[in-house]
């Protein structure tokens, strides 16, 4: 595109060549080709030096611009239109069934629906109005999926999972699975003995739910693994059977929750935290990066961080415990001396 | 399914309408069309505000229930007997190759294999009797799946694998990629020199094994990487080069083994554990949630947890450092006083 | 393949039964069948109790064995040949792509392109000369992958991804992916309210890039994700929108870089550490295993463990706290009885 295109596009004043642009990067990250912007004239040196093409200035700019510029009034507004410009197309996923997908007979389909090439629906899943499941999806038997749900390549969901409307399930995402549910106990002899316990449960996720990719999510022992309503799940994340989420809560990547615990509404669990068992996290509580949480949180602490987990002002005891120490060792000696004096 | 029928199947006694059910759940998880169970008359109040249609109730309950029950003489194991009833039904995989399948002319078949839509497997490799391969499933070369073992959709099995009999492999799992094998070096004008080292052996997996969705198990750097009997892993697991897993152990979610390690038999890794490479951990010894184990673990410690790796006892010192702390400022604060006062 | 053959191909000379062998393996793990090896004299315990069918063992050796030996100059370059030759063999992917794989018209590819079954590649996709992409992967739209690259089976690429040359792509990889962008806020009755960001921008790979099964890799919100040259990266990492790794650096397994953070060249981020967004870790700094680092790394230290981060010496201070706070107990407990004394 190039740049007095996106000068009209924006409504702004081209400034130097009329370079070809192709992508939107920050001021240090450009390079050839990219469009960036700068609002503020404290950061005039990363203009300086940056190696965009061109660059979004205020109107008002009076330093030097080493490229292209485009004056506009709100130059990080015009960035995030021409990032929309520049974007690679969204894929068109238009109705109709791809002819290699495997569709059992009795699989119920609203109208609108788009079916990937490769993608296998077994017998009484039904997919509602307007869902796309893109190509190398596998959606088990009685499976349902919600009005308008875009189902992304290479997810599956075993028998009987049941997906909300306007769902974004993203690539690689698991769901059903039997998870770790096994009897540990020892034989007359000492020997380990280990006995699977059949998952009888279902996966159930609520309207609007996002689940990133590579996540899993095992389904219930007996009822539902339930993820309710607008909850947002990043990558890699693992939910074990009979959890709980009410709703409009986020997982971040690679947290974890055990079994048969409850997550509140509007909670926040941040990247690798690990939360035991059969416990309940209260409503808004925010658990921290890494943390670890053995027991139930009431929300008196509205963020808890550490391993396990408490609240700041006690982790920050800890970390100060040796500086805490030192002084207490030096009035030791001074008391000693004084003593050794008297 | 009429609450009648349940009542019938587990020798029960219906009392109230005769209502529809659809599944089962825990009296506060419940709602319309769920059946619950109660045996504790401690639980009346959950009993009196749960949502589901109908509980499994004992013979001499005495308390108000707003709902349909079934009387019987375990509510327990009555709901067991339900949520099997109630469960969705297991897939029929029926012997049998699907013709979408894509199977090399040398592969050797066993009587009664299920071969799902869509799924390769490669030349050389062998699939024992009764082995049931979902769809899309990818084998390679010289793989080796043994009988009775059950593999889920999409899993991958990178060449030379070798699988136990009556396994079970999610979704998603990998088995026998590379891994992390590289020298790292610096060359002679300082620059970061990285070379890949081959990676030559096998993954090879004992019988009774079960791996958990989207866990990833690379292949020896020579030898194998060698996962004991009955040994159960659960999701997102990570186990590198050449670990050994005697067998009879657990591995519970997002934990992670680097190379070369021996897992004894009988072991739990807990979640989100994190045991370093050519070590290795005593048979019976449990790792603790969010452990990370430097170093080999003798057996003397049967649980550790923090990270680094210690004893509980360990672990309560550290995190009481601030208040025993208080406690000695408290005291020098006396002993200033008792000095001054001399 | 026997022993004799072995002995040939490494230059050694055979002392015992000419047995068969199929595979290498550790004096310890070594099984029969199996050809072993050991160079130094302390070991000979373990050659004595060796289940190996075969070892190498120096020419000079002395101690008894009790099975086949292989006399060589060097025993571990025996058993490194020896691996190479007993290696499953690396399957070969032939020019030509698989009658099944469904491409779009529009696909430009170089020569000696490999592409296997069930592969989905969409419009504007470029494959470069002699690139491998292995059985049901999915390269979405105007998607790049670079010359030489190889692909392994059941990895996605959402559109608009652009891969370098010579990278390895293992199985279950996702590039591209929207990732967590959301905003989060309260509405005016105070209910929680959440929006998705468009998440506009790509990711783009560099050269020689390796990446591990099941690793996950957003796009940009705006402009690219970028891994640069010979970043080796391990299983089952995330790495956010908008991350920016230099090159020449390593990520071992299950570590996570949330988004907007760069890395610097030749740094190394062990397994399950976790890099908070926004940040940034100067050229050559090592995060140790479960690290958590909340703020940037100038370089002034080289290596950090715990959680936050900090350097060796300060972790060692928190551990060893309880130790010296029973030394200053001991003391306070002599100084009041010298008081009392007084």
């Amino acid at each position: 595109m190039k740049a007095s295109d996106l000068a009209k596009a924006v409504g702004g004043v081209l400034c130097g060549e009329d370079v070809e642009i192709f992508a939107c990067a920050g001021l240090e990250e450009a390079r050839s080709g990219d469009v960036s912007f700068c609002k503020d004239p404290k950061h005039t040196a990363m203009v300086g030096s940056t190696a965009a093409s061109a660059v979004f200035l205020p109107e008002d700019w009076s330093a030097e611009c080493p490229c292209t510029s485009i004056r506009v009034s709100s130059p990080d507004r015009a960035c995030m239109t021409a990032a929309k410009l520049l974007a690679p197309p969204e894929p068109v996923r238009a109705p109709g069934v791809h002819p290699t997908a495997v569709i059992d007979a009795s699989v119920e389909m609203g109208e609108g629906v788009h079916i990937g090439p490769f993608t296998v629906i077994e017998k009484g899943a039904k997919i509602g109005k307007g869902a796309i499941i893109e190509a190398q999806v596998f959606i088990g038997e009685g499976c349902s999926v919600g009005e308008g749900t875009h189902i992304y390549p290479q997810v599956t969901l075993r028998e009987g999972t049941v997906l909300g409307k306007d769902c974004i399930i993203h690539c690689g995402v698991r769901l059903g699975g039997d998870g770790y549910g096994f009897t540990n106990s020892r034989g007359e002899d000492g020997t380990v003995v280990i006995e699977k316990i059949p998952q009888l449960g279902i996966v159930e996720i609520g309207d609007g739910v996002e689940i990133g990719s590579n996540t899993t999510i095992d389904r219930a022992r007996i009822g539902r693994t339930y993820i309710g309503p607008m909850t947002k799940i990043d990558n890699l994340v693992q939910i074990g059977h009979n959890v709980k989420v009410k709703g409009y809560s986020g997982l971040i990547a690679q947290s974890g929750v055990a079994g048969s615990t409850e997550i509140g509404y509007g909670c926040l669990i941040w990247a690798q935290a690990g939360i035991s068992g059969h416990i309940k996290i209260a409503d808004g509580v925010q658990v921290g990066p890494q943390c670890g949480v053995p027991q139930s949180l009431d929300g008196s602490s509205k963020y808890v961080i550490g391993s396990p987990a408490m609240s700041m002002k006690d982790m920050a005891a800890i970390t100060l415990a040796p500086k805490m120490i030192q002084k207490l060792k030096a009035e030791i000696k001074e008391i000693k001396a004084a003593l050794a004096a008297k």
